[in-house]
Protein backbone atom coordinates (compact mmCIF):
# COMPACT_ATOMS: atom_id res chain seq x y z
CA UNK A 1 0.00 0.00 0.00
CA UNK A 2 1.96 3.25 -0.90
CA UNK A 3 -0.33 6.42 -0.23
CA UNK A 4 0.23 10.07 -1.34
CA UNK A 5 -0.61 12.48 1.04
CA UNK A 6 -1.32 16.44 -0.23
CA UNK A 7 -1.65 19.59 1.38
CA UNK A 8 -2.95 21.47 -1.30
CA UNK A 9 -2.12 25.42 -2.06
CA UNK A 10 -1.92 27.89 -4.61
CA UNK A 11 1.05 29.13 -3.21
CA UNK A 12 2.81 26.13 -1.66
CA UNK A 13 1.24 22.77 -2.02
CA UNK A 14 3.13 19.82 -0.24
CA UNK A 15 3.19 16.07 -1.01
CA UNK A 16 4.73 13.15 1.01
CA UNK A 17 4.31 9.29 -0.17
CA UNK A 18 4.48 6.86 2.53
CA UNK A 19 4.81 3.15 2.05
CA UNK A 20 2.86 0.36 4.69
CA UNK A 21 4.60 -2.43 5.32
CA UNK A 22 2.32 -4.51 7.63
CA UNK A 23 2.17 -2.58 10.73
CA UNK A 24 4.91 -0.04 9.94
CA UNK A 25 5.48 2.79 8.11
CA UNK A 26 8.62 3.79 5.33
CA UNK A 27 8.97 7.10 4.01
CA UNK A 28 9.45 6.93 0.38
CA UNK A 29 9.83 10.70 -0.38
CA UNK A 30 8.10 14.57 -0.06
CA UNK A 31 8.65 17.74 -1.56
CA UNK A 32 6.61 21.26 -2.03
CA UNK A 33 5.62 22.41 -5.26
CA UNK A 34 6.30 26.08 -4.97
CA UNK A 35 4.95 28.05 -7.55
CA UNK A 36 5.68 31.95 -8.43
CA UNK A 37 3.69 34.24 -6.32
CA UNK A 38 4.25 36.77 -9.01
CA UNK A 39 2.85 33.97 -11.60
CA UNK A 40 -1.67 34.07 -12.16
CA UNK A 41 -3.40 31.88 -11.01
CA UNK A 42 -3.81 29.77 -13.71
CA UNK A 43 -0.25 29.08 -14.24
CA UNK A 44 -0.09 28.22 -10.87
CA UNK A 45 -2.58 25.62 -11.42
CA UNK A 46 -1.11 24.30 -13.90
CA UNK A 47 2.37 23.76 -12.89
CA UNK A 48 0.49 21.69 -9.41
CA UNK A 49 -1.23 19.91 -11.99
CA UNK A 50 1.93 18.80 -14.02
CA UNK A 51 4.08 18.30 -10.66
CA UNK A 52 1.04 16.00 -9.45
CA UNK A 53 1.08 14.11 -12.26
CA UNK A 54 4.98 13.62 -12.44
CA UNK A 55 4.61 12.58 -8.52
CA UNK A 56 2.15 10.03 -9.24
CA UNK A 57 3.78 8.85 -12.03
CA UNK A 58 7.02 7.80 -10.55
CA UNK A 59 5.69 6.81 -6.88
CA UNK A 60 2.14 4.72 -8.91
CA UNK A 61 0.26 5.51 -5.60
CA UNK A 62 -2.54 3.22 -4.55
CA UNK A 63 -4.18 5.79 -2.49
CA UNK A 64 -4.45 9.58 -2.28
CA UNK A 65 -5.44 11.65 1.52
CA UNK A 66 -6.14 14.98 1.26
CA UNK A 67 -7.60 17.05 3.96
CA UNK A 68 -11.00 17.57 4.27
CA UNK A 69 -11.09 21.29 4.47
CA UNK A 70 -14.74 22.54 4.24
CA UNK A 71 -14.31 23.87 7.77
CA UNK A 72 -12.68 26.90 6.15
CA UNK A 73 -13.42 30.48 7.97
CA UNK A 74 -12.83 32.69 5.25
CA UNK A 75 -13.99 33.10 1.94
CA UNK A 76 -11.34 34.41 0.18
CA UNK A 77 -8.95 31.93 1.64
CA UNK A 78 -11.29 29.16 1.00
CA UNK A 79 -11.42 29.61 -2.54
CA UNK A 80 -7.81 30.35 -3.56
CA UNK A 81 -7.18 26.92 -1.80
CA UNK A 82 -10.31 25.00 -2.93
CA UNK A 83 -8.53 26.01 -6.90
CA UNK A 84 -5.25 24.19 -6.00
CA UNK A 85 -7.28 21.05 -3.68
CA UNK A 86 -9.60 21.14 -7.09
CA UNK A 87 -7.03 20.26 -9.07
CA UNK A 88 -5.36 17.88 -7.00
CA UNK A 89 -8.47 15.87 -6.81
CA UNK A 90 -8.54 16.17 -10.80
CA UNK A 91 -5.07 14.94 -11.29
CA UNK A 92 -5.94 11.36 -8.48
CA UNK A 93 -9.39 11.17 -10.88
CA UNK A 94 -7.36 11.00 -14.04
CA UNK A 95 -4.79 8.79 -12.68
CA UNK A 96 -7.54 6.24 -11.70
CA UNK A 97 -6.44 6.52 -7.51
CA UNK A 98 -8.99 6.22 -4.98
CA UNK A 99 -9.24 9.51 -3.12
CA UNK A 100 -10.08 10.25 0.88
CA UNK A 101 -10.53 12.88 2.91
CA UNK A 102 -9.74 13.51 6.17
CA UNK A 103 -10.97 16.51 8.95
CA UNK A 104 -7.71 18.46 10.33
CA UNK A 105 -8.48 17.35 14.13
CA UNK A 106 -8.77 14.01 13.04
CA UNK A 107 -4.89 13.80 10.62
CA UNK A 108 -3.46 15.83 14.40
CA UNK A 109 -5.78 13.33 16.59
CA UNK A 110 -4.39 10.33 14.95
CA UNK A 111 -1.14 11.48 14.79
CA UNK A 112 -0.37 12.86 17.88
CA UNK A 113 -3.30 11.79 19.76
CA UNK A 114 -5.54 15.00 20.24
CA UNK A 115 -7.09 17.53 17.85
CA UNK A 116 -6.17 20.17 19.16
CA UNK A 117 -2.07 19.54 19.06
CA UNK A 118 0.01 22.07 17.55
CA UNK A 119 2.21 21.76 14.09
CA UNK A 120 5.41 21.66 15.80
CA UNK A 121 3.78 18.48 17.60
CA UNK A 122 2.82 16.75 14.59
CA UNK A 123 5.71 17.03 13.09
CA UNK A 124 7.69 15.62 15.61
CA UNK A 125 5.53 12.68 15.52
CA UNK A 126 5.74 12.60 11.75
CA UNK A 127 9.36 12.56 11.91
CA UNK A 128 9.50 9.84 14.62
CA UNK A 129 6.75 7.69 13.05
CA UNK A 130 9.16 7.83 9.85
CA UNK A 131 12.04 7.64 11.49
CA UNK A 132 13.31 10.88 9.94
CA UNK A 133 16.59 12.66 11.04
CA UNK A 134 15.38 15.63 9.42
CA UNK A 135 11.64 16.79 8.54
CA UNK A 136 10.85 17.79 5.24
CA UNK A 137 9.43 20.75 4.92
CA UNK A 138 6.47 22.54 6.38
CA UNK A 139 3.73 21.73 3.47
CA UNK A 140 5.76 18.31 2.76
CA UNK A 141 5.67 17.17 6.54
CA UNK A 142 1.54 17.99 6.74
CA UNK A 143 1.07 15.85 3.93
CA UNK A 144 3.32 12.72 5.32
CA UNK A 145 0.89 13.16 8.32
CA UNK A 146 -1.85 13.29 6.38
CA UNK A 147 -0.60 10.00 4.41
CA UNK A 148 -0.33 8.26 7.95
CA UNK A 149 -3.80 9.09 8.68
CA UNK A 150 -5.20 7.19 6.01
CA UNK A 151 -2.69 3.70 6.20
CA UNK A 152 -4.16 3.92 10.11
CA UNK A 153 -7.49 4.56 8.79
CA UNK A 154 -7.26 1.98 6.90
CA UNK A 155 -5.61 -0.42 8.80
CA UNK A 156 -8.43 -0.07 11.18
CA UNK A 157 -10.86 -0.55 8.50
CA UNK A 158 -9.14 -3.82 7.54
CA UNK A 159 -8.82 -4.99 11.15
CA UNK A 160 -12.39 -4.10 12.23
CA UNK A 161 -14.00 -5.83 8.73
CA UNK A 162 -11.10 -8.56 9.57
CA UNK A 163 -10.30 -8.25 5.63
CA UNK A 164 -7.45 -9.19 4.17
CA UNK A 165 -7.01 -6.30 1.29
CA UNK A 166 -8.64 -3.42 3.33
CA UNK A 167 -10.68 -1.46 1.02
CA UNK A 168 -9.66 2.10 1.00
CA UNK A 169 -11.58 4.62 2.87
CA UNK A 170 -13.14 6.24 0.32
CA UNK A 171 -13.47 10.11 0.45
CA UNK A 172 -16.59 10.92 2.58
CA UNK A 173 -19.92 11.66 0.76
CA UNK A 174 -21.19 14.21 3.32
CA UNK A 175 -18.46 16.33 2.50
CA UNK A 176 -19.81 17.44 -0.82
CA UNK B 1 -12.50 37.82 -31.44
CA UNK B 2 -13.77 34.66 -30.18
CA UNK B 3 -15.01 34.51 -26.54
CA UNK B 4 -15.47 31.57 -23.94
CA UNK B 5 -17.36 32.62 -21.26
CA UNK B 6 -17.38 29.90 -18.16
CA UNK B 7 -19.64 30.10 -14.77
CA UNK B 8 -18.07 27.38 -12.64
CA UNK B 9 -19.82 25.42 -10.24
CA UNK B 10 -18.98 21.64 -9.43
CA UNK B 11 -22.80 20.37 -10.03
CA UNK B 12 -23.25 22.64 -13.07
CA UNK B 13 -20.69 24.38 -15.24
CA UNK B 14 -22.19 26.91 -17.86
CA UNK B 15 -20.33 27.93 -21.06
CA UNK B 16 -21.05 30.16 -23.93
CA UNK B 17 -19.25 31.15 -26.72
CA UNK B 18 -19.85 34.47 -28.40
CA UNK B 19 -18.24 36.58 -31.63
CA UNK B 20 -17.26 40.00 -31.72
CA UNK B 21 -17.49 41.23 -35.15
CA UNK B 22 -16.51 44.92 -34.56
CA UNK B 23 -19.02 46.34 -32.54
CA UNK B 24 -21.56 43.45 -33.22
CA UNK B 25 -22.07 40.46 -31.40
CA UNK B 26 -22.61 36.58 -32.56
CA UNK B 27 -23.91 33.89 -30.58
CA UNK B 28 -21.43 31.28 -31.29
CA UNK B 29 -22.76 28.28 -29.11
CA UNK B 30 -23.95 27.39 -25.13
CA UNK B 31 -24.03 24.96 -22.87
CA UNK B 32 -24.15 23.49 -19.37
CA UNK B 33 -22.32 20.80 -18.53
CA UNK B 34 -24.32 18.86 -15.29
CA UNK B 35 -22.03 16.04 -13.45
CA UNK B 36 -23.98 13.70 -11.54
CA UNK B 37 -24.75 14.88 -7.84
CA UNK B 38 -24.32 11.16 -6.47
CA UNK B 39 -20.48 11.80 -8.53
CA UNK B 40 -18.14 11.74 -6.10
CA UNK B 41 -16.20 15.49 -6.25
CA UNK B 42 -12.73 14.23 -8.30
CA UNK B 43 -15.07 12.32 -10.76
CA UNK B 44 -17.41 15.73 -11.27
CA UNK B 45 -14.27 17.85 -11.94
CA UNK B 46 -12.77 15.42 -14.18
CA UNK B 47 -16.19 15.59 -16.35
CA UNK B 48 -15.62 19.45 -16.01
CA UNK B 49 -12.28 19.28 -17.11
CA UNK B 50 -12.60 17.04 -19.90
CA UNK B 51 -15.90 19.05 -20.83
CA UNK B 52 -14.34 22.13 -21.61
CA UNK B 53 -11.30 20.74 -23.04
CA UNK B 54 -13.61 19.43 -25.96
CA UNK B 55 -15.52 22.90 -26.13
CA UNK B 56 -11.93 24.72 -26.01
CA UNK B 57 -11.04 22.47 -29.10
CA UNK B 58 -14.15 22.45 -31.07
CA UNK B 59 -14.37 26.49 -30.73
CA UNK B 60 -11.07 27.81 -30.61
CA UNK B 61 -11.39 31.13 -28.28
CA UNK B 62 -9.12 33.56 -28.71
CA UNK B 63 -10.29 34.81 -25.01
CA UNK B 64 -11.22 33.44 -21.89
CA UNK B 65 -13.52 34.88 -19.72
CA UNK B 66 -14.79 33.85 -16.11
CA UNK B 67 -16.57 35.70 -12.86
CA UNK B 68 -14.25 37.11 -10.28
CA UNK B 69 -16.07 35.14 -7.17
CA UNK B 70 -13.32 36.29 -4.59
CA UNK B 71 -16.42 38.48 -2.77
CA UNK B 72 -17.97 34.79 -1.64
CA UNK B 73 -19.98 35.15 1.51
CA UNK B 74 -19.84 31.33 2.47
CA UNK B 75 -16.67 29.80 3.25
CA UNK B 76 -18.28 26.51 2.38
CA UNK B 77 -19.83 27.21 -0.83
CA UNK B 78 -16.69 29.27 -1.88
CA UNK B 79 -14.47 25.82 -1.38
CA UNK B 80 -16.33 23.74 -3.54
CA UNK B 81 -17.19 26.61 -5.98
CA UNK B 82 -12.93 26.94 -6.15
CA UNK B 83 -12.62 23.39 -6.99
CA UNK B 84 -14.66 23.83 -9.89
CA UNK B 85 -12.89 26.96 -11.41
CA UNK B 86 -9.93 25.74 -10.74
CA UNK B 87 -10.29 23.03 -13.26
CA UNK B 88 -11.59 25.73 -15.73
CA UNK B 89 -8.71 28.36 -15.14
CA UNK B 90 -6.69 25.09 -15.41
CA UNK B 91 -7.86 24.11 -18.77
CA UNK B 92 -7.14 27.70 -19.87
CA UNK B 93 -3.83 27.73 -18.94
CA UNK B 94 -3.63 24.67 -20.90
CA UNK B 95 -4.94 25.61 -23.75
CA UNK B 96 -2.53 28.77 -23.44
CA UNK B 97 -5.72 30.95 -23.80
CA UNK B 98 -5.60 34.42 -21.81
CA UNK B 99 -7.58 34.16 -19.06
CA UNK B 100 -10.12 37.37 -17.71
CA UNK B 101 -11.87 37.63 -14.27
CA UNK B 102 -14.72 40.22 -13.88
CA UNK B 103 -16.81 40.95 -10.56
CA UNK B 104 -20.35 39.81 -10.85
CA UNK B 105 -21.22 43.64 -10.33
CA UNK B 106 -19.19 44.62 -13.26
CA UNK B 107 -21.16 41.92 -15.45
CA UNK B 108 -24.45 43.03 -14.49
CA UNK B 109 -23.83 46.80 -15.07
CA UNK B 110 -21.70 45.55 -18.52
CA UNK B 111 -24.79 44.14 -19.44
CA UNK B 112 -27.91 45.80 -18.24
CA UNK B 113 -26.34 49.39 -17.14
CA UNK B 114 -26.25 49.06 -13.59
CA UNK B 115 -24.74 46.55 -10.77
CA UNK B 116 -27.84 46.05 -8.82
CA UNK B 117 -29.76 44.30 -11.63
CA UNK B 118 -31.39 40.92 -11.03
CA UNK B 119 -30.51 37.83 -13.43
CA UNK B 120 -34.03 37.93 -15.52
CA UNK B 121 -33.28 41.62 -16.09
CA UNK B 122 -29.20 40.60 -17.21
CA UNK B 123 -30.71 37.35 -19.19
CA UNK B 124 -33.21 39.66 -20.86
CA UNK B 125 -30.72 41.91 -22.24
CA UNK B 126 -27.79 39.14 -23.28
CA UNK B 127 -30.97 37.65 -25.66
CA UNK B 128 -31.12 40.83 -26.97
CA UNK B 129 -27.86 41.49 -27.76
CA UNK B 130 -27.89 38.07 -29.11
CA UNK B 131 -30.32 38.18 -31.07
CA UNK B 132 -31.90 34.72 -29.68
CA UNK B 133 -35.54 33.83 -29.78
CA UNK B 134 -35.05 31.33 -26.67
CA UNK B 135 -32.38 31.94 -24.14
CA UNK B 136 -30.23 28.73 -23.22
CA UNK B 137 -30.16 27.38 -19.38
CA UNK B 138 -29.89 29.83 -16.73
CA UNK B 139 -25.88 28.56 -16.06
CA UNK B 140 -25.11 28.91 -19.76
CA UNK B 141 -26.99 31.94 -20.02
CA UNK B 142 -24.41 33.74 -17.38
CA UNK B 143 -21.15 32.42 -19.00
CA UNK B 144 -22.93 34.39 -22.28
CA UNK B 145 -23.46 37.84 -20.44
CA UNK B 146 -19.57 37.14 -18.80
CA UNK B 147 -18.26 36.57 -22.59
CA UNK B 148 -19.95 39.58 -24.06
CA UNK B 149 -18.53 41.24 -20.64
CA UNK B 150 -15.08 40.68 -21.87
CA UNK B 151 -15.92 41.76 -25.82
CA UNK B 152 -16.81 45.06 -24.28
CA UNK B 153 -14.29 45.60 -21.53
CA UNK B 154 -11.76 44.66 -24.63
CA UNK B 155 -13.30 46.85 -27.03
CA UNK B 156 -12.92 49.54 -24.80
CA UNK B 157 -9.29 49.12 -23.48
CA UNK B 158 -8.53 49.05 -26.92
CA UNK B 159 -10.92 52.74 -27.63
CA UNK B 160 -9.00 54.31 -25.18
CA UNK B 161 -5.75 52.68 -26.13
CA UNK B 162 -6.64 53.25 -29.56
CA UNK B 163 -4.82 50.25 -30.56
CA UNK B 164 -5.61 48.49 -33.59
CA UNK B 165 -5.61 45.17 -31.84
CA UNK B 166 -6.70 45.50 -28.33
CA UNK B 167 -4.84 43.38 -25.67
CA UNK B 168 -7.16 40.85 -23.50
CA UNK B 169 -7.57 42.59 -20.34
CA UNK B 170 -5.65 39.71 -18.05
CA UNK B 171 -6.84 38.71 -14.83
CA UNK B 172 -6.47 41.26 -12.48
CA UNK B 173 -3.49 40.40 -10.27
CA UNK B 174 -5.06 42.30 -7.40
CA UNK B 175 -7.51 38.89 -6.45
CA UNK B 176 -4.83 36.82 -6.32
Amino acid sequence: MIILGIDPGSIRTGWGVVRREGPAFRYVAAGTIATGKDEELPQRLHAIYEALQAVIAEHVPTAIAVEDIFYAKFAGAALKLGHARGVALLVGAQAGVPISAYPPALVKRSIAGRGQADKAQVARVVGAILGLRELPEVDATDALAIAITHAQAARMQGLTQVAAHPRPVRMRKRAY
